[in-house]
């Protein structure tokens, strides 16, 4: 058998809904997950609906270009699930009835009190010489059939039957193959811009040849993705990437947040415990946002003190005290507001910070001097309030959204001692 | 030609990066809604990278298997993307240099002071006899390839590309051939489960057996797809469409909040805006996520005046007037604190409605009496206000979701005038 970094493999996932405007297949990337981590990576991936003549099209076809084929699906009681019966008919191997697993399928139903309906009887049957993988969240179980020039793997559908069945049984059987270790870190950044990472990643590309590195960036956050792969050990690997990240990390500076794959809630979240510090928000733009993201973390209860949604100018001066001559004069979107909100929330809650966003999401709303995606946003502490200009590109969501990411990166280059840029 | 109902129909889409973990094929989704308007169904969809031997591969086997073919992505300007290489060679035709897709691509540069780089020059090929697809947003244009006996039709990867193109180009040409006519509409609803509309629809099953309906289901709202076609026109099988909607409305009565694709958040801001009446919320452990909602709809700041974020006790009291002893005696998760949180909110922002949520998202926070996932929730208006305990199952972000899922529709029976269930 060839070498398994050598393997061509395959996913086919199986069901006439992943052909429709509404699934996705997203089995295939947990499954391409794990492959990578034991060095394999997947050549190609299929998406076939129920019917036979397809089916089987699909199993031959990839059957005769493959080492490696796993496929998901249709392997339900229904009259629709013939993944089973047509990889034993592409095959020419029968399928055999297993007393035990039917018990199995009973034993399932019997512990919630119901009689297992005659339709599930089919989920018993076993393709000749398969090793049966044992399904603990559902009643189809998976098979493992090696053809002496294939391997091929059937899944069940539900990502929740899948991730277990994969970890348990399929992971060490596939583990005892490996020879290519393969170790992923993610670097994650707030601040920068795609083009200045790539301008200070472009010097280190020399020093970090083998590592991978694939940049993922949205509005507000920009991710670095590293791997790398050693035909010897993990270690080895490890190695690689954590000087990769090291460089990196010295060159982007107070740019990086996490190198843990952590959001920036999170990241704050630790510094104000360990600081025992807290923090308060006034939203207006946001409308609520920046406070969700805050309490998404769990724990947030110790240092997240409270919020004012002051969406109305009125909320703004009767919650914040934002004096309505200072609306007048400079408008509810103005560096003015924006450092009496943060004060204000952070005085009214007794709080270390307090946080601060007003701006105009639009679509409708902006002006010629103050256009859609003009945010203010502001952090008050101590004496001291920082207030920044913002403006932000993209549609309602994805200003909430950056207005969100700047205001928690404000806080988290304070916490972490570095200063404002 | 087969009449177009008939074909057999697949997607191709070609990257390197969608057999990743990190990355889904989303086109195909878009791409199979507007063949599905069309009457038209996908049966396979693959997926490639760019190495030149799958790639050729895929369009052998797909090509001889189908009658129209779309193929995405990989007609980039870099060395990597071969899929317009790799059609000719299957195809065994010429890629033809075009003088003015060069100029259009040059223009596309210079329009934004930008030199084109030479590398791009590949892009101004075209398959011999293939039609232009042109490309208003990218430099790669597409290609309407017909073989004689199948038709390929290739679109470069970005979305934002590629849907103009389908829409302007692709479109009116696959519209030709139309015989078949799919009309589509969603019953969203509320405060029902999936068992509840299952037992409800079963009685309608057989009225509406020209129409397919599919429910898919989430924590906090389940959507009924409907689906109807016919051979002679769209007016027809909107017409079946339309009959059932009825039908599943009647029977569905007040669980059903859009018959139109919109969110709970629209439903409540067309109301509140028609009666001219305005909302304020007091989130505990939601932690802003219900504002949020509210103020993802534009021009929502014409009735949602504002929002406190009581995370802490002391922000309970002193924003809300929780009296301490209330909390003390019922805890800050009870009927009584939601009851004084929703009241507070109302007379504090002198809204017409006041919105409350106080529970316990978890992981932590737990106990027997007060699991986590019990949330009350609190509607006030006028004189009255209405508490509803809740014990949703889930993770954090499904507790927050389906608790604001659970105010808001509150808050829409209310308006719609139904009584509460």
């Amino acid at each position: 058998m060839k070498p398994a970094k050598d393997w061509k493999i395959e996913i086919l996932a199986v069901g006439s809904e992943l052909l429709t405007p509404h699934f996705q297949d997203t089995n295939s990337l947990y499954l391409t997950k794990r492959l990578n981590d034991l060095g394999l990576d997947v050549q190609i991936k299929t998406i076939v609906g129920d019917q036979w003549d397809n089916l089987c099209l699909a199993f031959r076809q990839i059957l005769a270009r493959t080492d490696l084929m796993i496929a998901t699906g249709g392997l339900g009681p229904t009259k629709d699930d013939r993944t089973r019966e047509a990889l034993a008919s592409v095959l020419d191997r029968k399928l055999l009835f297993r007393d035990d697993l039917l018990r199995a399928i009973e034993r399932r139903f019997s512990s919630r009190q119901m009689k297992m309906p005659e339709v599930n009887k089919k989920q018993a049957y076993l393709i000749e010489d398969a090793v049966v993988l044992e399904n603990k969240n559902g009643t189809a179980p998976g098979q493992w059939i090696d053809t002496g020039s294939d391997t091929v793997i059937l899944l069940p559908g539900p990502p929740h039957e899948i991730k277990p069945m994969f970890e348990n049984y399929v992971w060490p059987r596939l583990q005892a193959f490996q020879n290519r270790y393969i170790y992923r870190r993610v670097i994650k950044t707030a601040g920068l811009t795609e083009s200045q990472i790539e301008t200070y990643l472009g010097d280190l590309y020399p020093k970090i040849l083998e590592v991978q590195l694939t940049t993922l960036a949205s509005p507000g956050q920009i991710a670095i993705h590293l791997k790398s792969s050693s035909d010897k050990s993990i270690s080895q690997a490890k190695h690689k990437v954590g000087q990769a990240i090291k460089l990196i990390c010295d060159a982007l500076e107070k740019g990086v947040y996490s190198t843990e794959g952590e959001e920036l809630e999170e990241v704050i979240g630790k510094y104000l415990k360990k600081k025992h510090q807290t923090v308060a928000v006034a939203e207006s733009c946001t409308g609520g946002f920046l406070g969700h993201r805050i309490t998404n973390v769990s724990g947030s209860s110790e240092y997240f003190l409270q919020g004012i949604l002051a969406y109305s100018n009125t909320a703004k001066t009767d919650l914040l005290g934002v004096s309505p001559e200072i609306i007048d004069k400079y408008g509810a979107v103005s560096p003015q507001v924006a450092l009496t909100m943060a004060t204000g929330i952070r005085e009214r809650a007794n709080a270390t910070y307090g946080l601060s966003i007003t701006g105009i999401a639009g679509p409708s709303g902006g002006t010629k001097e103050k256009p859609v995606g003009l945010v203010y946003i502001a952090l008050a502490h101590d004496q001291d309030v920082l207030v920044k200009k913002n403006l932000f590109l993209g549609d309602r969501n994805a200003i909430k959204f950056q207005s969100s990411q700047k205001a928690l990166d404000m806080l988290r280059r304070h916490l972490s001692g570095t200063s404002q840029s």
